[in-house]
């Protein structure tokens, strides 16, 4: 029987699948491609690689080897006992994001800064007003919690708009791409905090980043500063900031939640001095997002065909 | 009698006002100091300085030598026959508003590529909806018709984001800085409007610039090409543009108008793929536009005061 590669991403292109396909067959390897997990469902049982963002399916696939997900987080995939297959090899598609999220970074702080969303409803009235009080990135302190890919991509394409200072915050201290100013390890992340107008949080969802910016951390940010996260919503206490956006003591701009979807009837929906998108800032609409995934995958795939050791392994007991 | 500076800007702080009050004391001027045109009315005719957005003031200014405006276009100034005064030297605060225009671009470009106005429709009805299609300045295709403060800005700013090429239009095919890819005369425009994704226009109002962009010319950009203009609003036929928005062929950003304010009846307000904004992207709201201004005033005040030529001296024939 032919060894078996299925994807479920229905984002891909033609010219995408049949890249995927060609390389595959080289390596001797049949793939399927399937727009939903329900219509790979019948077919995913003898799979031995599994390409896409299918939870569901990896119960079911108990000859899977190797499962590469097309997001970057992957905390929906670290607890082996959802496997059918024991001993996968989990790979993520980290990397792939950090050019739409940092774009979703820039925008919702300049809108936050520049007061879009005041200046948006006046328009929509049809009112000609100027003159409310802005503020900007120039001279703005800035403290990335993460610096991975996404925080990365978020600092260097903030450095052209010449902050007062760049502070990567991390577990090494390490300084990747010298994109920031300075980098501390995240112990030192209290004393960061009361210099920070802007904090951008990028990290996932693990046990050691659950409620990492807690009431008690909020409350060292100065009046006025701006929360941004577009890692997971784990990572803030989420009641705790949404006090303080009621108090109009900080902004926050959140892509991500506690709970997601949020409920019609979350109180956090109405929260002034918050702007709001639903975890869209990676989406796969970007047709570059996903050019990307399958790149790094197909650069995997011939790796895992000559028997390599693959990029972008997760550690499933550390959950990264 | 005293030599007199008199200044109308209501947004200097106090220490911007001892700064000034201070050097001119130096040279043997008194600087006084109103927060409106209105206020300064009955001082103003004996003043031999005047620094500030008054164009009801100069045409009582008898005595004046010496107008700075401090706004970066003079287009409301270069009618000679509205100043009481002959030989009237009249200089802007042209790169007072470079970082403060080019922070708005950068928003605004973000907000129409990533859809964010329809992101908030949705959010405002607590629906949560992804994967609305999306694009990203990566890989796209920028000009810069003009290349001044604002344009290089803007480019500054946009190069971190790895657009395909970023080209600059001026008059004159220099690069200034080097941060365009390459740059070409304005009168190879129409040649470059079809390789086009992302217009940004940063003109003054001149003879030479009206209707630059005119329907003809925006015919040959690209379906789904976006115009952001911050520079005045005559340099593209309004109605024309609203044409193309109209057919839903093309997508633009506006924060200057042929007439502004815009009227409460007039029907640019809806009109679709158009995010309008009330000409707010230079605003002195913003403490370093207003700190940069008086930094370049003072440093013109010195020149002045050495009897030494001045910088940002405007050509009233050319009207720049």
């Amino acid at each position: 029987m032919k060894r078996k590669l299925i994807t479920v991403m229905p984002e891909m292109t033609e010219d995408d699948k049949e890249a995927i396909r060609k390389a595959a067959e080289t390596y001797g390897i049949h793939a399927e491609f399937y727009p939903t997990a329900e219509e790979a469902m019948p077919h995913v049982e003898d799979a031995e690689i599994l390409f896409g963002f299918s939870p569901e399916l990896v119960g079911k696939a108990s000859s899977l080897k190797w499962y590469c997900t097309s997001s970057a987080g992957v905390d929906r995939f670290t607890d082996r006992s959802m496997y059918a297959s024991k001993d996968v090899i989990l790979t993520s598609s980290s990397g792939a994001y950090g050019t739409t999220i940092a774009e979703h970074v820039v925008m919702v702080i300049l809108e936050v800064l520049r007061r879009q969303s005041d200046y948006a409803e006046l328009v929509s009235r049809h009112i000609w007003k100027r003159g409310l009080p802005v503020r900007s990135i120039f001279q703005s302190r800035i403290t990335l919690l993460g610096t991975g890919d996404i925080g990365t991509s978020c600092a260097e394409r903030l450095n052209g708009f010449k902050p007062a200072c760049m502070i990567g915050v991390n577990r090494s201290g390490k300084n990747p791409n010298n994109c920031f100013d300075r980098t501390v390890p995240v112990d030192r992340l209290e004393e960061m905090l009361p210099e920070t107008d802007i904090l951008i949080l990028s990290l996932p969802k693990t046990e050691r980043t659950y409620h990492l910016l807690n009431a008690e951390r909020l409350s060292r940010m100065p009046d006025g500063a701006l929360v941004v996260n577009v890692g997971r919503g784990t990572v803030i206490d989420q009641n705790a900031l949404e006090q303080e956006l009621r108090k109009g003591r900080l902004y926050a701009a959140l892509d991500v939640f506690e709970e997601e979807p949020l409920k019609p009837e979350a109180s956090i929906w109405d929260c002034p001095n918050l702007l709001i998108t639903p975890h869209c800032s990676g989406d796969l609409s970007l047709p570059s997002t996903v050019e990307k995934t399958v790149r790094m995958f197909l650069e995997n795939l011939k790796l895992y065909a000559e028997g390599k050791p693959l990029k972008r392994i997760i550690d499933f007991d550390k959950g990264y």
